[in-house]
């Protein structure tokens, strides 16, 4: 170690050179940790889909035994990451942490309680995946091998803990699908069942963006925003609705963008890398011209 | 662990609430092992690509002791995932998998004695990448940094275990590459030396696509089915041929779409982001009109 | 193990089955290690942004030590990645590897003095994300979450890696952040202040690519080449200037394409899936034909 | 590597310089593992002890899901290292490692069958160790920290197993204990209830030994054998009673020792540093001469 | 898995089975954990005698970060474990444990607070080691090599937090140093400086045993009690003095057991093998009878 | 993190309170890792007893290349051992220790040439354990569970580095045995073939003691030194002859010691729990007295 990197490492742990940007975490308790988080969700999906991720071992016998040790630890690194994640959105009231504790339990356990009905609706997404793509051989198959299920599965978790005022969280687990899938979903997104995304690559669905039931999309769409009102600094004003608003049994092919606070129309089918920004008619089928 | 909890956890081992979506073990026998078919990824990599992958410490001299010890891992390894996917498909005969030992262990055989056949495939993927890319310094770059070389890779590895008739774990090694590079090649598709593909993110190949020799892809172009012919059930018939032939010496731009069961002729060239679904005659050069 | 392959173990061991595609490691000294530089990107980014990458308990009071010990560190592993990238260069040469270790630490210690000013110009890059997007709630969920930040991060590292001369390692740094996000910016290209991409997902920035500053892309954006100039074997010159030129206070939509050596200038704005390949004038707002 | 060293590898991987002392693998059947062997040992310990060995966080509520999660495991691996010593004893005979399957399940179920009486002897000499310590503070201090009670849990662990005529295994288990205790109990010794050994470093207690209920022993006592028949080779003659018999409620102090095929009768107190080798009356006290 | 393991697991897990003998949980908060207390000693040895344990690679310039960083860790989990040690002990009282963070974390500052003089009190331990043994080379090689330095060093640690008040924690913290070494310390006892124990197998210090300065003893010595009085039922009675007081400059050859309250007085030499039951005077030198 | 440690952290870090008793590393070369010396003896064990220690699944058709990679790794790990064992010994003189590469590299070539020969010496020793013992089944488990096997395969690993000239590795070997073993073997010691330790615990074998052939000892044997020679400084003179020669065909019962420069003769047999420090001639039987 030379002294220039001495006098980096000084200029690097200098206050000054990080307080703007990095969290201040003064009351000494530890931010949301993304190495947990992942592990929280490896958690949640070994106890939805036994079987296919966690333990290959698990089987009908030895199943109460699997699920109940999995939710045991998950129970446990929620409540931590819940709590850290409540702290970091404190940063300025310097005490409350260790208050925060007994909230986090409540939400984790709502969270917990909530996991037989999202395996109900992850089962109808399965289902949808299968039936909709002629390569599909069985439903183990769609398990293991679908993009569109993990990304599901990390949307409905993020949703949930979003509903129950998680901050922070539901976006990290949301990207850690988009990393593994190329699927981006916003844990804010509304999304009805039977929903299902082929190859999934590519895809965005926005904050605001709402989705009926038996809704199939394909590689790149996008349902996005088309412009967003600037407050009286020329920024974006937060959390205002601007995304689609699809009904249900819609097909959007690949690479198509849909863009704006528009409705598409129960049983429309919007063609491959087609620009859509005005509402579309239900049963309408758009192509792109040649 | 409140009392909640322990309903939740009760209500996740009911065998009613996942019998009909998660395979039903009843075999005693464990189902395939994501984690375990990534430690074969990675050794067949090591095998292929000695000192890119694996250890990197590997020199001419020692070759020999690394790529027994490795060989002799991945015959282990996945003799016991043949198996695992062969026992997966059988779910419904219950006493069969313990008969399955011989097939796992001949299908290894067979699968090993094809890496140096495919070794000098894969070359030739190397050879194109390099040669088709101002911005490649080196082989070495190649095998090092091109998402394309891990994703031919992968389809080259699960190719062969479909033709070996492997269940399941083809898919699931095609996936693995989709995760981590974009690219969604499926291994039923058939493809010729000299590929190369750059960039890659978002490029979707389908299961019945044929492309021949020398042939260049950039980022985001599908090979996709058009529509499909549904059965009785308004479902897709499974396995059918849908996807499209290409010949040699094709080029296709980026973000272009090719559909269907129609032909591209040797030597055509495809410009970006174009949607093709008739024949393309050799030698044709398509644009996108401005 | 039976008989054959044990042959097969000898096919591939053979140097004949590797020498051309294979480095040749004649000087005994060991091949990059991609594991290795997985750990130096995950220690730069904890010395970068600490608390959201590394250990999530760092705070004020202890930053220092945590920087330290990372920064300690990161000096020992770059140094010797630095060195195996020089001698992977040098492969003809066979002696010379030994005598690389005064350069390579050279280059780790001003690699690691541009990092007071990489985590500013990342910070601008912070702020460009925050303002940019209305679905930003904080600071902390940009770094934590946006997978643009990741991306330009890896960029940022690998351009300075670049800029000392270091062979290989830029490129592997720039594809592990691609694998990650679907970012694919080559180390080579020149980036400003402000820079951010929104979601991200199969954009493409080229080699000799310049952007300005405050500039703002979309999924799926291209900065590609238009056609390269071949050599006298029909393969593409190496490292000659064929990306495009963006300004300053640009923003380009989702999937379009910008190809070849063409100007965007200052305050253009690009709307979504356009082809672009002809210089575009400062403030001109190009859209989509219907 | 120098050619030294490959030729150095090559006499190391000579069949003659091995096939005398090392075990002929030659029914492709791994050996047993030390590796393996240990988690055997914490997974009983795990459950013989929950929440003292094992995953710290188990309580009455959840205990079952842990019981039953590690008994699964432990059955897995216990069946396959039970195989091992099997096969490894049936060198001579090549191919019957196969049919071995059946035998080594059987006898790890009889194994787990015995788990909860062997937590109820380990119970009782628990209590010894509290009743006999002042310095004990409580049971849970014990269990935590008396090297004694892993001693014996790894003695009635491997006795178990011996009594289920498992080879090798069992010696393998109790060398464990010795390592980690210098408490040397051969399995094949038989212990009564409320034993215990305070301190216990160079504690040796032979083959045939056999030792009453209720009975302490001090650090560095030896239970021996004070000479022993030779074959005509001039071996010993392997198998044969030569230990002492201890009666119940006796206490032996610490470093002596007590050789041969002696009876030290009921409630006998043998002081410390005495070298005994003929019976030892029933409620005698023996103390080193001055 | 078969019926008569599911049974068997159903018993194991029965609260009668295991109520008495186990520690009752029923606070939600975890035990203490072995794991964490291994760590815990790791942490305190590298902050101690840096470079010997712990990173291999800290020099003068990069000390201050390494122990600040060991120092932070060692902080966070030693509360924890403080906490669990106070929680296990108040077992009747079942929700007294959410009160204990802050006596915890206060006990835990108090241990930091006394490193450096431990440092200082193991340097003298180092120096008698060397000065004792012509086989020493170095300092160095006493730190690294020599067992009584670190049953020594666990010893002044488990003593530190015993006379803080912390229950369970020590006992455990000086057992690991027992399996490691065979040096049985009580962390009860009362240790002078410059204490050296040569080879030191089957060495054992009671719990009221007080040892003055400069004192040196070989393998295999023990200062027990002689006997220790029975309450009314039968039973030691807990904490009473009953072990040796050993004066400044005593030296005890190997094998030798000093037992009861008696007094060795200072510069006394005690030959090997000798077992003393009586005052010994200051100077004296016993020997074995012939 | 409050004042008080923070205050503590500085104290530690301060140069003055570790300068005279750690290692001052000013030529930014790591000290000796006890964990890299752990790895080395692991991976000599797992060349010289193949399928005892190590890959369990190692057989004759695999094993040169399981062989060929253990000796690889051994080498490079062991060159760099070599190299800060070296440069620990040369602290005073400051710029040395980049010029250690070749002395070690040679070094370790010379250890890796004599393993064939320690292979064969080893041999010896499992026949003599196994033909000595009636407890013992087999050679296989007398590799497998004898403590003695491991001891003197370390001490022989330890005396063949010491010859070698390599400063301080030797006795962080020899006392890792110790510490797995409580057998203390010192790699100064010179012992003969056919050597055999019963049980162990407690053995001690100085650094000058030399034993001949075909020797056997029981537990708690020490080969002493009886008193040593002070220097002016009233210190023990280093490295000076003191401890017995013992002949061969020697056995030695539990827990004697043998001290000083004697001369125990061929054939002689010691009782346990004697004193010697006087010749004993060849043939004698000693016993102790009654």
């Amino acid at each position: 170690m030379n002294k220039k990197i001495l006098e980096t490492i000084e200029k690097l742990a200098d206050i000054e050179s990080f307080k703007d940007i990095c969290h201040l975490q003064n009351h000494s308790n530890p931010n949301p940790s993304v190495d947990v988080l992942n592990e929280i969700v490896h958690l949640t999906r070994a106890v939805l889909f036994p079987g296919y991720f966690g333990d290959a071992d698990v089987n009908s016998r030895t199943m109460l035994y699997h699920i109940g040790v999995n939710v045991d630890r998950l129970f446990i690194l929620l409540s931590s990451q819940i709590k850290a994640g409540l702290c970091f959105d404190l940063r300025s009231e310097k005490n409350d942490c260790t208050l925060l504790d007994i909230t986090a339990n409540e939400k984790a356990v709502s969270f917990i309680d909530q996991l037989p009905g999202m395996r109900e609706k992850l089962h109808t997404d399965v289902i949808a995946a299968y039936n909709g793509d002629p390569a599909a051989k069985s439903f183990g198959e769609v398990i293991f091998c679908y993009p569109s299920i993990r990304a599901i599965c990390n949307y409905r978790i993020a949703n949930a803990l979003l509903k129950l005022e998680v901050p922070l969280i539901p976006r990290i687990i949301a990207e850690m699908a988009h990393s593994e899938t190329g699927i981006d979903i916003h844990p804010g997104a509304t999304i009805g069942d039977y929903f299902t995304i082929d190859h999934g690559t590519g895809v965005v669905i926005g904050e605001t963006a709402i989705i009926g039931d038996n809704v199939k999309m394909y590689q790149g769409v996008t349902l996005g925003a088309k412009s967003f009102p600037l407050d009286e600094n020329g920024n974006p004003i937060k959390g205002i609705q601007r995304h689609p608003r699809i009904g249900d049994n819609v097909i959007i092919y690949s690479n198509s963008t849909i863009l704006g606070t528009i409705t598409v129309g129960d049983g429309a089918v919007i063609g491959g890398n087609i620009w859509v920004d005005t509402d579309v008619p239900p049963g309408a089928k758009l192509v792109q011209r040649k």
